[in-house]
């Protein structure tokens, strides 16, 4: 599949990617170079103010492709779980006002003390019983992102898109879906089925793109590579949403110290032309 | 299952795991111990000389539960290739002369510049069907170990234990089976129907110990957790391999910077004492 005349039409910069802008740099560059789209954070949302940030975002012309993040709904504790449950609700609330239609959900890690990762994943399932329906009344979509492995003690205990799909389809796909980043399931092969799975259900809410590069930093949370430099076939896995009737927004989220280190409107036009040139 | 009576009877102490004793240490420290088992390396084992590790182990009245490692078969190059299975010979002779029944493989990482997960994947299969009769020549087994995502990369692309599986059982149960590394298999929903799957076919040749703990160090080669310390209910593990008919050593695999600037005997004794107290 060539995307080739289509240019930048379906790219979308996750505001992670390029952290060191402002909000309005961010808008301005983003005009500047013909990027059509935004996937935005909470809290740099929450300090620009949430109503600023959507009239920014309109008079810039761009789409908010989708808020992260939502989840963390692991917590065994019954006042944390209420406290997690209403995070999400102001969580849902906020990706309405920006207009975007979806939230991104990082399920959650393991309570400090436990070993019980089906007991957590059941606990996601609880929280998403009510959020579900809390989201469809406000037009948002929830996005299930598995997380690659590495982070299943400390982050997230969905770390496949099977986990992803079996917690999803206890819920209408107007509610639930999954976001695949091909970051967190590049090394899965049972992954391309997943998501023919995803698609036959109308569940691929969101689609982001990073590669894979070591040595890992300490942490590892911060290693994600520039499109191009690592193990990933980006536009395999593209053709794989594709196929599976995706076509949406095509994110890219990246975090990187070293990305991070240089001027933000000079990363956001190197990472545009690795996109074309890797992803389409 | 309790195995209160049992203590150490099954447990073996990967050489590795306290690499800064050296062989005569390591064996001195199993007897003071009551340690019946060790795993030990090539790299270490060829220092100290083959025949003279073969000696020292029989005379210390030790059993040798595995060779560490052979593998890294996903060359392209045909020299590269050529090369590796010699060397994967050699290590299956090395196996035979010091006593154990059983050499691991690390199966190795993408080459530079491959996005290929799967055609890697088929070079070990290829690989296999030469080795593999080899090793049942010798009186070995090679037990494919599946590596955490996390170093699909650049260290061993068979990620989970289906695929281990999918590969061995290209191949009679008597020349290649699997190690099942609760570090690496952890957070693997998956992973208790093919050690269920592994144990019909009589596959499960290898099975070690070690607990996940964060955050991971930079590399994420090092990180590994003292038994208890960390995410993995233990017990659940060996009682998963268990009830699909293990009934071999149980080998502690860790790889810890901190606890290798331990005093090697003081960690082993704790190493004895963690597993005592979380996996029996």
């Amino acid at each position: 599949m060539s995307h080739d005349g289509e240019g930048l039409a379906r790219f979308s910069i996750n505001q992670m990617t390029v952290k060191q802008l402002s909000l309005p740099e961010l808008a301005a560059a983003c005009t500047d170079l013909g990027v059509p789209g935004v996937g935005l954070w909470r809290e740099p949302v929450q300090a620009y103010g949430l109503e600023a940030t959507a009239k920014l975002m309109r008079d810039a012309g761009l789409t908010v492709t989708t808020l992260c993040r939502g989840g963390f709904l692991t917590a065994i504790d019954p006042h944390a779980r209420v406290r997690a449950i209403d995070d999400n609700k102001a969580a849902i609330d906020e990706a309405a006002t920006l207009g975007t239609d979806t939230l991104v959900l990082v399920s959650g890690g393991l309570p400090a003390g436990s070993k019980d990762l089906h007991g957590a994943r059941s606990r996601i399932a609880e929280a998403l019983s009510e959020l579900g329906p809390y989201a469809a009344s406000r037009g948002i979509r929830l996005a299930i992102e598995p997380l690659h492995p590495m982070f299943a003690s400390d982050r997230c205990v969905v770390s496949t898109l099977a986990q992803a799909l079996d917690l999803a389809e206890q819920f209408p796909a107007s509610q639930v879906g999954v976001c695949v980043d091909t970051y967190h399931v590049w090394w899965d092969d049972t992954a391309p089925a997943q998501i023919d799975r995803a698609g036959r259900g109308g569940r691929l809410h969101a689609f982001q793109l990073a590669d894979w590069v070591t040595p890992l930093p300490e942490g590892v949370l911060n290693g994600r590579g520039q499109l191009g430099e690592g193990s990933v076939d980006l536009r395999a896995w593209r053709a794989l949403v594709e196929q599976a009737g995706y076509g949406g927004p095509i994110e890219v989220e990246l975090f990187n110290e070293a990305l991070w280190s240089q001027p933000g409107a000079k990363l956001l036009t190197q990472t545009t032309h690795s996109y074309l040139q890797h992803a389409c």
